[in-house]
């Protein structure tokens, strides 16, 4: 078959490697029939990500047709229709028996693309199948269940959750990408009376409006006291959600949280950043960091598949599968394209 | 009346001052009986609270006696003994309402010895007195209570509580001073397994011990593993109080909590820590920082009466009222003194 | 002035009774522009509630002018035009250090039109002003404001947030009157997957669906598996709300919700219910009941008045403050005049 | 083998039955080297679980030796000393991916002794044996461990957590049998302020004291009034746990709880309660029921290990395996024979 593979630092191709096949009793080996591209695989090309080696099939977010399953699947069978989710789960470790999924250490997590072959290829063998694969209602088109693969519940469980999001709070959101924006719709179903979206790209803040923020602030020198006269009483945002993934905005979000409020990181760094605690130890601040556990899934495909959440424009090129190395550069340079998600389908 | 008054950076007298007086209908002025000095008085002194201005009586520990009440009081009378507490609250603002008295934005908050005068010296006015002050039992010894009226409802709330102590888990105290020991000390009500605690001094660790710490280690370059070593299965600290106040010992926390544990900050910090994100956003932490609310001043207080809570041993030094300068030299010097709590009493 | 004065079981007069005026340094005085009644007040005029003596001036909810302050008064003046609230906390007891207003234990809770003089009069003497008067801002009206005085926070915190409703779930909502249609417009804000509202009245299931209810029950035979068809898996709904007070709807609530789901009682109870559980104990349910805090007033009138909420429907019946009996007759037979809140003006 | 076999009200024998195998490729087959009964034993035997069929062997508490395991199997091999839990879990399913096993809609739950073949049996197939066995540390007995497979984590999650048992509360447990027993030792890792034990029998109060309870009270007309007494302002209970299993234990704890406190209930109950709304409505109470998720059997196990909970006393009478018959002839006249749990061991 055709896949995406990483031959080390800024080399990509697009090739003929072996079909996978079941391996342990818990696999499924799904044919891909939509795959998307995420931020992260674009640093692991840029060689962010040490443990990807040589070889490795890219990409952790699919749509596909379950191909074939080991002996131990018990939940979907050849045919079905399925997500193919960015977190897989042994269903048995200690991180596991709570639902926290991400933390796997029974050899699951977010591993597909990362530590085992990925989804930009034409088939892709899913461990721990049961706990990785979510069969799709037929009224989700594969495009909208994409978003499902990682933006969405990453989004809703390591931003508004973390953040304990709820009705009449004052949430600002640095960070108008495919996540930010996916932030923005899901922090709506908890009815804060004011969503702020911060970022550098005027088209990205139209974006944002156009996903429901209330307000939309392009970076400049006066961004904190913008967003804290929007806030009432200016004390400050109930909860920051940092959506880049750079020490800025996250040094951003710590400056303009009330008392008593929440930053929530969902960005994935690669740099440190610089905690004031001199001004924050009296503030009653929480600050949170994770992986998504996809816990959230099953809900977030339930109001997709209800029109309770509505994710379409999210998705702004689409490509065939064999466009993969295209799909690619219009991604890689997704300011000059103005691309949020690309969408790749098999044709 | 005698008063420790602030006059610049490294400029404290003990001299006489204008008695306090009732100035609102709901303060109370209260004859000091006991007091003691906190390490933040030191950083006043330093010059580090620039909204201390000269004149300022500092102190916002003691002990004592109500003197007399505003109109507005209703829950002391002249004659009671109580607690002075660090913090006072309006009890109306949005912040009050919940209980997050630290944050009150109704003119309450820490206020003694900072914004207003403090308990250093004979008498002091203690504003919104219904919720500052706490009626004493009568088994409870001035020199018990004194302890409460700060260091323990800090170190519970914003250590313990915040960093969500529970049966079974792991707990890193880094910094054995007067805050890490009650730390540990309150720690043990919820059960954890093993509380370890860090420090540079040989002394506090022993004082650690006494307190109740199951292991202790002196900070060197394996702290970290050896912190590792004593947690299952080498993940980590479920739970690490930082009770310094330095950048070294809150990422020192920040690297030893496991995926999934909680970092909380109760030192006072002077300087901005490195948050090592480029590790961190993946592990699903929560950091929290905080100043005490007193919310828990009751139940301590009374777990304290019950003999539920030992906290003998954090008193080592004792001087009458008078010799408030000699007691800011012993404590001054807590290291070369192996002082901890300094107590002071009328006489 | 003139007044709606209970003299025992089934005896109400409108009749001169003297000004009321401040009496505590807490109270304020309140001339009343706008008033409704409640079903509680029937309960009252049934001898229902006992510690309710002859001449007590009934009603606990009402929008007014601030005419007078006691000295201890801080927060409202002389001409502010404030929500008068059904709770009144003193603001220093336990509970109330808490946020547990209802419940307060220091002379506040639900005291107006019950222990003390009420509403439903010219003017008012509110007890504890600061916590249980709410500024109005200029946008909301008067009749819009009343709903905040107690239905609205009753079933948003006792209803809504004790059930904890979150996005996705399954909501019935047992009773289609005042309380549970503000339950259904407050539990909206949460992002349910589908509310089910149950009654025995078509007229009032209509105004459940204007209300934002997604299906509606007529009281049948077949309720509990028709409830149990609308949610998935058919295993009964996350959250059921018993908004009527009687022992059938309450043990309806208990039949229907899912293992692991929650009952969160709201009506006003005059007999005991059966507690099936020979069938319960197993199901890891939760039940709650409560009066409400009004913790949740200063959030929802922000959301009315930023047109996040919208309760104009709740209105049926408008009388000037004079026609105080006609409006107690209509209210009376609510069911034979569609009636579901009555509102009083002053003209 | 041998096999206590139920066949149909107040018939058991022990009798030759087949050998267990693998079925599944998620079963194990484990050798059992100590058993114990139930009080839900007896109750099968009365006849009042009426999906126990003839020919069922009985029990859901084992310790024993992996003799087998599925091709699916992956934490436990033959040779291994393992817990045998009360509760299994196919780890796929909604609940499941929650912690909450009790409810496994996906073949687990509470299967053992009573949906499929038990423990109380030389052998025993258990069924999703990665989720429903726990690996012996080796300081841990038989004897100890067997009280992990039910009772500890029954009484601490269903009791102590659902009850959100926290330092300084008042704690009633009425019941104290061998689950109210356990729910007094798990209760004190929170360090309430005191526990009050209350039962019918003045042998079990005094094993309550011995377990650590504070205060014990023989039922008698004035308990509502004993109890309240020993309470902080007389207010009543922060939480009731009711370990019992009647109505009118259910009903005391409804009675005992102060305004906002928590009932928990654990006992098996066999007829409804009767809830008084009338009161309770205004109450803030919170009501719970649960069956055990064994979410806590790793923790509680460690604890065990470690020597933090010591539960040795639970255990009076000692039989061999071959003494099944007796052992049930001990265990269902308890109280003639002051027993509490009794143990049975391969000889």
């Amino acid at each position: 078959m055709k896949a995406l593979t990483y031959h080390g630092p800024g080399r990509r191709t697009w090739d003929a490697v072996p079909d996978p096949a079941v391996v342990d009793p818990e696999d499924a080996v799904v044919r891909v029939d939509a795959v998307t591209i995420c931020g992260t695989d674009l640093h692991i090309l840029k060689g962010d990500v040490p443990e990807v080696t040589d070889g490795r099939v890219l990409g952790h977010e699919a749509v596909g047709t379950v191909a074939e399953t080991g002996p131990g699947v018990r939940t979907v069978a050849p045919g079905d229709r399925v997500l193919v989710s960015c977190i897989a789960a042994c269903g048995r470790c200690a991180y596991c028996r709570t639902g926290t999924y991400g933390q796997c250490t029974g050899g699951g997590g977010w591993i597909l693309g990362h530590l085992v072959d990925g989804t930009q290829a034409e088939y892709v063998r899913t461990p721990f199948a049961d706990n990785s694969l979510h069969k799709l209602p037929a009224g989700v088109t594969d495009e909208t269940a994409l978003l499902l693969a990682d933006i969405l519940p990453t989004s809703y469980e390591v931003g508004v959750r973390k953040g304990e999001v709820g009705p009449g709070d004052t949430v600002v959101v640095v960070g108008a990408g495919p996540i930010g924006l996916a932030a923005i719709t899901t922090a709506r179903l908890l009815s804060p009376a004011r969503i702020i979206a911060v970022d550098l790209s005027t088209g990205r803040l139209e974006a944002a409006e156009r996903a429901g923020a209330d307000d939309t602030l392009r970076v400049a020198d006066d961004t904190d006291t913008a967003i804290r006269a929007l806030s009432p009483d200016a004390l400050g945002a109930d909860v920051a959600v940092e959506a880049v993934g750079v020490p800025e905005s996250f040094e951003l979000c710590t400056r303009v949280v009330r008392p008593g409020g929440r930053v929530a990181n969902v960005g994935v760094h690669g740099r440190p950043a610089t905690l004031h605690l001199e001004t924050l130890w009296i503030k009653n601040i929480t600050i949170t960091t994770g992986l998504v556990d996809t816990s959230s899934t099953p809900l977030l495909l339930r109001m997709v598949a209800d029109g309770q959440l509505d994710v379409s424009a999210l998705v702004t090129h689409r490509f065939g599968l064999d466009e993969m190395q295209d799909a690619y550069d219009v991604f890689a340079d997704a300011g000059g394209n103005n691309a949020l998600k690309v969408a790749l389908f098999r044709t």
